[in-house]
């Protein structure tokens, strides 16, 4: 195995290792220096920095400070890269610490956050995940197990000032039109909190003031939560700035596509060991404005499927015209009903989907008014038999456990 | 094989068909009755009914009558079938008529429905596609062919008088909000062109007055245009009516997730081959709403992707907020971009993108402002090597041919 | 669909058809002629040309005169072949007669062919397949069904005269190693029942007194019996005379690896859908000296398998030395004692081995003494769970039926 | 990550290693306990214990002493296993060590073991293999690199005295008929080079004297070679004795079917973490004989294959009568010398589809006298494009490297 060019100490705070970084900007140093055909191996704490804990309570959940988030290893400088060029990426693999060998999924409260479901689970939750070798499963979810498909939720190049700016204006645009909606509408950049590498003094002042926030994915890749640019996927990321800068974080043990419960995949902390080259004035060559993907050789496959349709009528029977989000979000509660007849509780269910290899497709996307999503939910990770019959279904989950619940303190 | 329950005659207009219509409406009477268990064979129009001819010119997609379709066979009656039922429906196989070996795909006039990115290619465009067994390939789209992913674009069992008036209500709303945008936002009841099956007289006009477009998908099935939901899969729908009332059109030999052409996937005439039984009250016994399916286990495999991001900043720069339906909308206009660097015309590739079995991704929506879309591109259907690669793309298409046009009369 | 270039009769001896032939030599007329790039249809009799009836006896199958088998149809000349060119050929799809919706396996008696276990089942049996759109089930098997993975069991090009006379040479040398076996080592040539297509006269009966037999593959393809070698595959034959001559024939709907039951796999009469082109030279230029090709991307998936391994030690206890041939039929034989455990009597395993998609792989073959061979069972073709657990296994089959057995005349 | 419940320290002798044996013998003493239920990582030497290094001379493959192989750490006692319970193992994970990043493959000297193609390759010969996360590339085969499909080449049960004596007698039968041969047909016992674990003493030389070889697979598993047996599959092993006594090693990263090259597949040193549990009287329950197993849910997927067909007449023509290792043996020099057209060695193509995970098939074996096997070549693992076509292979392989060979001493 390649050694750890940039390590990490779970002990430790994040905000008190140079090599980690918190939000996007320009001025973060390069935290080390590869060649092209260099393979290395990045540490990465968890997104929030080790802020959730294995055990049975939500409230950490509840409580986290997302300002903080995520904690990103790196950035690190590709010699030769300039922008225009692609910078391609070979996730060789990615692993667990032996000192961690769980994750946790959740979902924040409405207050802080919410998740794709917050209208109906206002509340925070959590729901812990074993890891046993490649495969995992959780205490608080029984009669369910599945092999990872281990990727990292974030992943991607500084941007240039240039960028940086482009995205600031663009966000604080949306920003104003409902500033006090709870959710928010944007994560605006915030100095407090802000983790700038080796960045200090008033030039990291500066920079942290209107450094971007992390969550969103962005031309640069990013947040992308992409469940499927896992360990063996190659990766092509366009150049903003020299050196590149490619920083790493948020890995995640397993997500269903959308990573709807935002607390968000399994979440872990872990490894990931890359093989960086370049394309030469390659943005140009192949017309290329987001990073491009091929995926692994080597993903889980749980090819028996149960998909559930959702269009574009929402929970109050109103009518939208062509919006996928709330199609996918229908398919998804229709999946949540389905699987509480099993003996699931609807947060249980929430929790799995958010975690388990479920594949979410824009199906019909042209047949006005109606967008038609559909949510795959592999059968094979379950124990027993999902499918329908006509004898209806048998509650083979008992109910007695449910995911840890932390209701907004008053 | 099962002999045709239902025949149509390719030659004859589909008005002339008491077995075909193409309204939604409880009124209108059952064309065959099968019992629980029985398979048997539909025969049916391609979508338009015949308006779309194997040439050179893109003149009938822009003159298309879109209040004609779409021309549906049936309804079938399942004896014994009742509200609160599950309809299990096994598709046994589809296949193409001997005398039209060919399907086309195009993109209406924007001033005539559209299409996904109407904004961009505005004016009418066509490419046909010659079937040659399980494989299709297209005079107007070199480089590549594939096998067909054959499915039924439209398939569902008959709404009840209060669904159907909800249906109304909701979409009369949408539409008022904007009752002159074009494209529409909606397609309202038009009782011209509606054709009720045996429905005659004022019993005929009066349901006419009132049925249902067949455009959107809605909680019956109807037009979803799922690619997967193809011969072999097994599909579950609710039932509203006594009988169930199940009818199917709008074949497609094969289309990418979304359906982003509109008109269409690569659309049929041919036959399905169906069997059917019941679950009793099984919507009830599993929470069902919308219709569920399992995927068939024969199912061409491209399982080499190259797969596009897109993220929900629009083509101006606007953000938006976890809107998937515009990061699908970037993820297709990075495909189209990338396309064209080996040659393809814009409207080549968004032809290509409509037609071949590629996947669209809800990958994230959560994480705000953007949300995540993917666009998953085989490349095993093209004759030459799409990979990126230090060199650049080579032009292997040599741009001599190009989809017809038709631009759109003064 | 293009046309029947050669068709057949199913209500006509398949000796009235001048187009069929049911041995291999280079003098045998070519049937039709098309051109590198043609596609065309080739209507083919099952293997034994009507011997075998939908019904619940197997008597047909223990007195079947194995002398006929197996009717091609073709030769098919492609001009400009050359010896040593290659042939490309897209097996462009396959399909059944509406007349003839079902098939049949069976187990020859020992004395008249036998099959793989015939020391096991040493008495000519039946199964019936009936077919619904691309799935098959048998009322001789109950429990499971599948989709097809139709593919042609025989096809292949005209020996040259040097090529014939060196199987000839070689297959008789093996036929004197034991000349009263029974099953028979060798079918050697046989002219009264040779059917030469248009050769009439003395050259007929000259060379039916030399033409090769149809059994075993050989150089040329032939009777190869590979499962995946299906619809949508692309195969490169070498060419041997002057025109390819293609023939074509024994079309299978569904087959196990190894086709252990001998007849055979689910034996059908059908179409096939080719086309052709060459690759002058192309023998030398690749090194070819038998056929290579490659798989279909549409081919029926059922990727959950149990798998049993066997040991080259036979059922005695005597120890072979590296014997793929006894491992495997010692793999087979687990598997039937597994599934006999479950209520099926051994003979319904033994078939639904032979027609069910289960893989045969050469897991070790040097690890002395003992080669290791496993077959690969698909449990999702099964309508029970037939994994092992710790209840042990219920009898889900309850014994009321059973393959129909015809023991030999005294 | 569980804890090494055994341990191994690759810089000292497997023999100092009381956890580690080279024989099967049920007075073999326990090396460790675990429940039901319990998971635990063992750690392996490579089976050959480091007699061959990451060099570029094949000496060391030359001078191999096989009577060591294969250094197996175990056996582990399973609480409460009893003979007749079947042991179900989930191989949970399988990994390498920081240390050793690289693996070896390679044939042995026709005198000393041989190989499949031991007559066209008698010297020995050795490649190297690096490892790079997933992923392995040999700098002695260029062209070519792919994921590995890790799994044990060797792993079982304790064999009972009483199935240990039958083991002894069959192979010494076998070994009798021809007890001069180079290779030699059967391994017998052989005391000086026995690693009995623990066992010492008097008692130790008795067992060594009879102890079984552990070369060939039999009844409790053992070597099978299985690629697929790989990590994520769930093993049943028979029981034999009481503690059922599981042993592994002859850890692969990746192998063909068949392992033809016998210096094996690309055997390394690792990890392996295992979980077991019991059916109690499995072996009756469910009547087996051999291990069944299902396959892992993550394998390496490179599904676009290039299928080469064999038939059981050799290379000097003679006509063999259904022998699948002959029929293979054909495939596989077909595949060869198609391989060296594109500039290959004889000895990369043969070492490479020892090494990467190409299937081989059992195609038919009932069509008197010729078996049909297959040899499936997965084509995306080719940096190149390996398809045939008009113009003829290029030679993208230059000829400037190639594996070590070291021919016999004098």
């Amino acid at each position: 195995m390649a050694k750890s060019l940039l390590s990490i100490d779970l002990d430790r705070s994040p905000y008190e290792n140079e090599n980690v970084h918190n939000r996007w900007h320009p001025d973060i140093p390069m935290a080390a220096t590869v060649k092209p055909g260099d393979d290395f191996i990045l540490e990465c704490y968890d997104w929030t920095g080790g802020q959730i804990g294995n055990n049975d309570s939500a409230e950490d959940v509840r409580d986290v400070d997302l300002t903080q988030v995520h904690f990103l290893t790196g950035p690190v400088e590709i010699e030769g890269a300039e922008p225009g060029d692609l910078l391609m990426v070979d996730i060789l693999d990615i692993g667990t610490f032996e000192q961690m060998q769980w994750g946790f999924n959740g979902f924040f409260s409405r207050t802080n956050g919410g998740g794709f479901l917050t209208e109906h689970f206002p509340d925070a939750q959590k729901s812990i995940w074993d890891f046993k070798g490649m495969f995992t499963s959780s205490r608080h979810i029984p009669g369910v197990s599945f092999a990872g498909l281990i990727h990292p939720g974030l992943i991607g190049t500084l941007p240039s000032k240039e960028l940086l700016d482009e995205w600031n204006r663009r966000e604080l645009e949306l920003y104003k039109t409902d500033p006090d909606r709870v959710p928010t509408l944007v994560n605006l950049p915030y100095a407090d909190t802000a983790h700038m590498g080796r960045l200090k003094g008033s030039e990291r002042d500066q920079a942290a003031a209107e450094a971007a926030r992390t969550v969103p994915p962005r031309e640069h890749g990013g947040n992308c939560d992409i469940k499927d640019l896992s360990r063996g996927s190659k990766v092509y990321f366009p150049v903003y700035v020299k050196g590149a800068g490619l920083s790493v974080g948020d890995l995640h043990f397993s997500q269903g596509d959308g990573e709807i419960t935002f607390c968000g995949a399994i979440e872990m902390a872990g490894w990931i060991h890359l093989r960086v080259d370049l394309i030469k004035g390659g943005m140009e060559k192949y017309g290329i404005k987001n990073p491009i993907f091929r995926p692994s050789p080597l993903a889980p496959r749980y090819d028996n499927y149960l998909i559930f349709e959702g269009i574009s009528v929402d929970e109050q029977g109103e009518q939208h015209f062509l919006d996928v989000h709330i199609a996918y979000r229908q398919a998804v509660l229709n999946a949540i009903e389905y699987l509480t007849k099993f003996g699931y509780s609807g947060a249980q269910a929430y929790s799995l989907l958010g975690c388990a290899p479920v594949q979410g497709h824009i199906s019909g996307v042209v047949d006005v008014p109606n967008a038609c999503a559909t949510l795959w939910l592999p059968t094979d990770i379950f124990d027993f038999d999902l499918l329908p019959n006509t004898d209806g279904p048998e509650k083979f989950i008992k109910g007695d456990v449910d995911l840890p619940i932390a209701p907004d303190k008053e």
